[in-house]
């Protein structure tokens, strides 16, 4: 592992810039572009790995209604990030989640942690996995590096 | 549109840092000098424009009492920055707000979606427009690019 | 005082990204190594000043039985670094405060505003002094610069 150039550095906040926006904007599909077509995400702390575009849609669909009348938004914070090999990129960070209803009423989902694993094809960033935890769990997901 | 170097992203971001400063601070005139001559506020979601630094100065002296006794402060994120001319910055990003009582008890207004137009005189930047809205209106903001 | 160049930006961001969570993870050693051996912890708010990593790590082993049970995160924001000497930099920033538990409630700390001088030695960043302003307190601490 080595440390990354301030290209890299700029290059890393603004893919995640791109694709919070996505995520947020309950843009399923363009959210999913964001991956490579056998991106994997896992959600660690309800034991739940989905593999592959075409099944990330499908869980996201599902799990849209549950969005309905709140603006949501992912606050991200403590970018690490370290050179894998020449096109990968192991990425760690910490996301703060609110939900803001009609009124601007804002509740928060809990807080968690967050490794990535970015690929870089054709100049462009894709998230190869995704590892989500959630905080507050038994077992501290809290690390230096 | 082309993408910016570095430099001109943590211009950027320090640029936020220091205008976000003056506004929690509550310190106007100095907020409202990093807007230019003619700058505007556009508070989308409740169809409010404001044009010109004197007229910044006489809003926000207006709603200066809604903050009594709290301290604000603005959280950033997920900002994306586009070239649109020699001098000229098209930036969006997120902002979460907070308010701080005297016995440190935290409350939230919305959270908010900001289209500014940045331009640079003199080797410095200055806000030439902004608009602001509001997260979980009918219409979604949120926008990828 | 002199503006830094994009790497030192870099370096400090990155800095405060491994600080952050080994503090947030509760790792009390690996966090006061990030100060020196004579680092400064000042709670302005409550007059309340911790000198040396050995009264550091008797202070924070304190203050654990507080976030039993929690998961506690520090959000930062608003960066501004200063050079203030070869290799000294003043830094201020902003910093919200969540407090995650079992069920995956957050609750929130105060916001912050903190002053800290770092120094670099060997190519290493550490923490020389911090000073932590609490928020919503009678005398204003957010500044510009």
């Amino acid at each position: 592992m080595s440390r990354v150039s301030v290209e890299v550095h700029i290059e890393v906040q603004t893919f995640y810039a791109q694709q919070m926006r996505l995520l947020d904007a309950l843009d399923i599909e363009g959210y999913v572009q964001t991956f490579t077509e056998d991106g994997i995400t896992d959600h660690a702390h309800r034991g739940e790995k989905v593999e592959g575009r075409a099944a990330m849609i499908a869980g996201a669909n599902a799990a849209l209604p549950r969005y309905q009348g709140v603006a949501v938004r992912h606050w991200n914070d403590h970018y690490l990030i370290e050179e894998a090999g020449e096109n990968t990129l192991n990425v760690t960070y910490c996301s703060l989640v609110t939900r803001t209803d009609a009124e601007g009423k804002v509740t928060f989902e809990p807080t968690f942690f967050i490794e990535d694993v970015l690929v870089r094809v054709d100049g462009r960033l894709y998230t190869k996995s995704r590892t989500v935890h959630r905080d507050g769990q038994a077992k501290p997901v809290a690390r230096a590096s």
